[in-house]
């Protein structure tokens, strides 16, 4: 195991500077400690010792450019409450930190873990292309990753709902109203989630027999150019429902239909995914695909303490569950 | 909720008669039993209220046509171990019964598991053809299936290794060790993990920028027709490396090539999948992708609990793990 020592020597420094970049002290330069810190890392050391006799400490890092959980009506509200809920009365002290992109530059993953003292986390709302989600190629402070997964570190696992399932009960339950011409409207492929949920969206048309193919989806960036652009198109062509990647583009989309004259669920239905706080007061209120919020924060806490004990959990996905409400119609009735 | 009285009216006999057939009285005749008890099952009648005060039972179906356990060299016997290592201290009555596809004709699952007074099931070797495969897609009584996925069943889950990334760490070391041209072999495709293995490798070929075809693969019910048709046409096809879906089909093609005359790992490597206890005595000990087997029994009992305490888990993969040995090398030496 590395010691405080093997750094000293490793730096041409005293131990008890060493110590100083551990612990945070204010009379050591910047310089000094990050490469410190850097060095620590480098050699695998872990300040696992000390929490002999203290709380193990957890963060939840938040994206909060992509995901907000701050009110009980943000969408990771419920999720952080979740893993409290398991952590806390585990023993553990868990804070919740907010991470820009520029936080990630700052410092590396490990890094940050070490100066901070948690002995793990789990992450929430991070795209794919951010400095972190390199890091977590060979990182190795324990990382659970809600709806991302990393390929081969075993230091890293995922936890998310089964999207797969979700399109394929969503694509299921339009089949079963007599659907038959069915369109997916999407944000840009730049997260993991959205790159999931598109190519489930085709699998899920062409398990249930039904023809798909690229001019079926539509992704924009902007939900509003997705708005304007791709669901006239959609409708054009004859689609009779139509799935969307998020509930808030479905909200975008039971409000753009009417302005185009569409009514729903009349002459469209739409199904969205999530099934945030708002979806019941939409008008028609929405049909969607539902998370476990809650559940994902506990599953998050389980999933990070069986990698903190030496379990090597990759994966781990809750069941999705379709939410029918007013959006969807029988379009044989 | 149901009550013997409901099952009574259902069927217009005394709920004396009932109890006797839910508790396997040896004065009812078993065509009565059987009505009596796919009509509890029908009226979703559980036994859950009598577990308070007397252990809660749970079952390991094994499908012993398709896996051994009995003996610790045996394929899952750690997995068995190490569902009992978490189940019993926490005080659940664990059986291990073994089932074969006549078991699985004479009653359904939920009817079998309600006769047996079982709460939940952990399976192990189904494959996709066996009779129980089409009733989890209905079934009520939870069931944990290692190796095998059921699709929008919130009473189900699939436990296993990631089998995705598994095989993309073979691919990976093979790549790196200079091997562009890989071929796989496999045996039939009649299970969900023959399934999943065989396009695991050509998305991993493919992530790897490596070329695979059809051809590339070779896949026999016979373990023998395998060896004797596949394995020399795709030496002749000039592939330097072999994956093989499962280590006894590595361990065999190990020396069905010494037959043919080619060394291993001079003139070609093997990489076996599972790492099972024979694969360090092989000659030369086999290259293979780990199932820590004793975590998949305890992630298994953790995803039956937990589908038993009302929490939806649907998936839970353990990171796979490749286990280098002498059965591959570099081929630029």
């Amino acid at each position: 195991m590395t010691t405080i020592q093997d750094i000293a020597d490793k730096l041409g420094i005293s131990k008890g500077t060493v110590s100083k970049a551990l612990n945070n002290a204010p009379d050591i330069s910047e310089t000094l400690q990050k490469q410190v810190l850097e060095t620590a890392v480098e050699l695998g050391y872990t300040k696992l010792r000390r929490y002999k006799n203290s709380k193990k400490r957890l963060c939840i890092l938040v994206q909060k450019d992509n995901i907000e959980y701050e009110e009980p009506h943000h969408f990771a509200y419920d999720i952080v409450m979740g893993f409290r809920q398991m952590a806390e009365p585990a023993g553990y002290a868990v804070d919740v930190v907010p991470v820009d992109v520029h936080a990630q530059r700052r410092s590396s993953y490990d890094v940050f873990m070490l100066q901070n003292d948690y002995a793990g986390s789990f992450l929430l709302g991070f795209s794919l292309g951010e400095p972190w989600m390199q890091d977590f190629q060979t990182s190795r402070t324990p990382a659970v990753l809600y709806d991302n997964q990393v390929i081969g570190n075993p230091s890293t696992a995922y936890v998310g709902i089964d999207n797969n399932e979700g399109m394929d009960l969503a694509v299921a339950h339009l089949k079963q109203l007599g659907h038959q011409k069915i369109g997916y409207l999407s944000s840009a492929l730049g997260s993991h989630i959205m790159q999931i949920r598109h190519r489930a969206f085709f699998q899920a048309m062409h398990h249930h027999g039904l023809k798909a193919d690229s001019s079926s989806a539509g992704c924009s960036y902007y939900l509003s150019e997705c708005m304007e652009k791709h669901l006239p198109r959609l409708l054009d062509m004859g689609m009779t429902a139509i799935i969307c990647c998020q509930d808030t583009f479905a909200n975008a989309a039971l409000m753009q239909c009417r302005q185009l004259g569409y009514q729903v669920p009349r002459d469209v239905s739409i199904i969205g995914f999530d099934d945030i706080p708002l979806c019941p007061y939409t008008s028609p209120p929405l049909t969607t695909v539902r998370q476990d919020r809650t559940e994902l924060g506990k599953s998050g806490y389980y999933a990070l303490n069986s990698l903190l004990n030496g379990v090597s959990i990759g994966t781990m996905l809750l069941h999705a569950e379709l939410i029918v409400r007013k959006s969807t119609r029988d379009i044989r009735d």
